[in-house]
């Protein structure tokens, strides 16, 4: 039995168009655009495409972008000058500084400059914290992706066995307390577990999110799990040719599709998620701050 | 074979000769005397009773002791002055408002209110996102004096497999953050879980904290592991005559002290580490605030 080939970037349109959605009730009932502002400081030309294509997703849903620019060698206080504005402005809802920044800048003191409520990346203190006692929070985005594509495949998650193979504070962590969240039974896994591979055998859900190529073989997975690879790794690919490259998963595709009942392909499964959680936090944020009710499908 | 049975009362010393080794440290050293203030809203008669021992084992260690009693009718606002002025003030290092508080006032707030490196119960948002990323956090008492057993008792905890039952913010949540810390494999299980019996049976590490009376049987318990009860629950004891209760934990100590390598009792395991890790807080707090070095063997 081959397992169902979950696919990220249909499941990522499901969410856009929800969010699109929402995004045209705010308009009609309450004459509210949800705006998302995006800082890229620097001229990163990954972080370049990365916030074109944010801005560009984030107009096709109706909301507001905002970019703003600003040279390499911005000073610190010029760029929290620009967050408090943005803090500020009622026209923002979501607010997201692309990282990583000069050196000369802090990720954490940037992080914790942005208004929590408008922290749609979900990286502060503040909503790891909020996250963790169980209230409502901005969650990280991947993560979030990560628990919207398992509540779509598998429906209601209580009681199943999750196992998250991953302690980092941006997927790993954020991901365990989202399924505890859904009342799943939640094991972390890291490089210091005794037994991985029983650990996994165990598990109705399995989010890899390590980073080491291919870690996880087919024969660690319990027949019928779903397996989200979180894990994008670039590995040699002589068969396409001297000195190509492929991307790869946390997973061993070839061998646990054999056995797991849904898993995520690598590229195309849990990647295209990320922009699409991003939009998301952005209505749900803006549905906070105006004291409206969650929309319904985008929230943790 | 029996378990060792684990003494809280005598562990709870140990960590209150290191606490009132660091004082003396910190007095000699560098002329400073950590400080604790204690808030009391209204006349619960437990509650006086809380805040005097603390007192009491606050001065004993060699700390500064403030008690402060507000009439149960106190304003909110005359309740967060007080807290601004406790924040503000050099000589106070840890701040504890003992609950429950009146119903006019907010616990929530309350706890918002104290600048986060005096908050020395560990409750607020903030501290749960520091612990939950692995920063500098205060920990709460209940958790952390479980933890500093668990490292008593068993050595590097690196790799052993702990199953936390309960998900609460005071104990579960943060016990489970606590030993992720550690680099246990750390198993979150609660009132959904499927298979709690198998569950709790892979586990080196027990962590029992749900508030039901005797609901783990030793026959959950994997031979030689080391049992953490949290629980306090008083059920009725007609042995000792009518009308009459006695306290028991959420394990059966009978039947799991037969299996268990180590085992703490109920009274006498857990409780007595709370007060104990409150004034290893206040020390933490009080090096952290004037910029030295954790104190050590008493952080998490």
């Amino acid at each position: 039995m081959s397992a169902d080939i979950l696919d990220g970037k249909a499941f990522a349109a499901t969410i856009r168009a929800r969010v699109a959605g929402h995004v045209t009730r705010l308009k009609d009932s309450h004459g509210i655009t949800p705006g998302l502002a995006v800082v890229l400081v620097g001229e990163d030309p990954a972080s370049e495409v990365y916030v074109r294509n944010k801005g560009i997703a984030t107009v096709e849903t109706g909301m507001n972008s905002f970019e703003h620019k600003l040279p390499a060698e911005t000073p610190e206080a010029d760029l929290y000058a620009l967050i408090d504005r943005l803090n500020a402005d009622p026209a923002v809802h979501g607010i997201l500084v692309q990282f990583p920044v000069p050196a000369h800048l802090s990720e954490r003191d940037i992080v914790a400059r942005i208004a929590p409520e408008k922290d749609v990346d979900g990286l502060s203190v503040i909503n790891a914290g909020l996250l963790a006692s169980g209230q409502n929070a901005m969650a990280s985005c991947t993560p979030l992706g990560c628990l919207m594509l398992l509540r779509e495949t598998l429906g209601d998650l209580t009681g199943k066995d999750a196992v998250v193979i991953g302690r980092s504070n941006l997927v790993g962590k954020p991901m365990a307390q989202l399924l505890l969240r859904d009342s799943c039974t939640v094991t972390i896994a890291h490089s210091r577990t005794k037994d991985l591979a029983e650990t996994v055998r165990r598990a109705d859900i399995v989010v890899a999110a390590v980073g080491r190529a291919q870690m996880v073989p087919g024969d660690w997975i319990k027949p019928g799990a779903c397996v989200i690879d979180v894990g994008i790794n670039r590995i040699p690919a002589p068969e396409k040719g001297e000195g190509k490259t492929r991307l790869v998963g946390d997973v061993d595709f070839a061998s646990a599709r054999e056995v797991a009942g849904h898993i995520t392909p690598v590229p195309g499964g849990v990647g295209p998620l990320t922009i699409a959680c991003l939009l998301a936090n952005t209505v749900t944020a803006c549905c906070r701050i105006h004291g409206l009710d969650e929309p319904e499908g985008l929230t943790a």
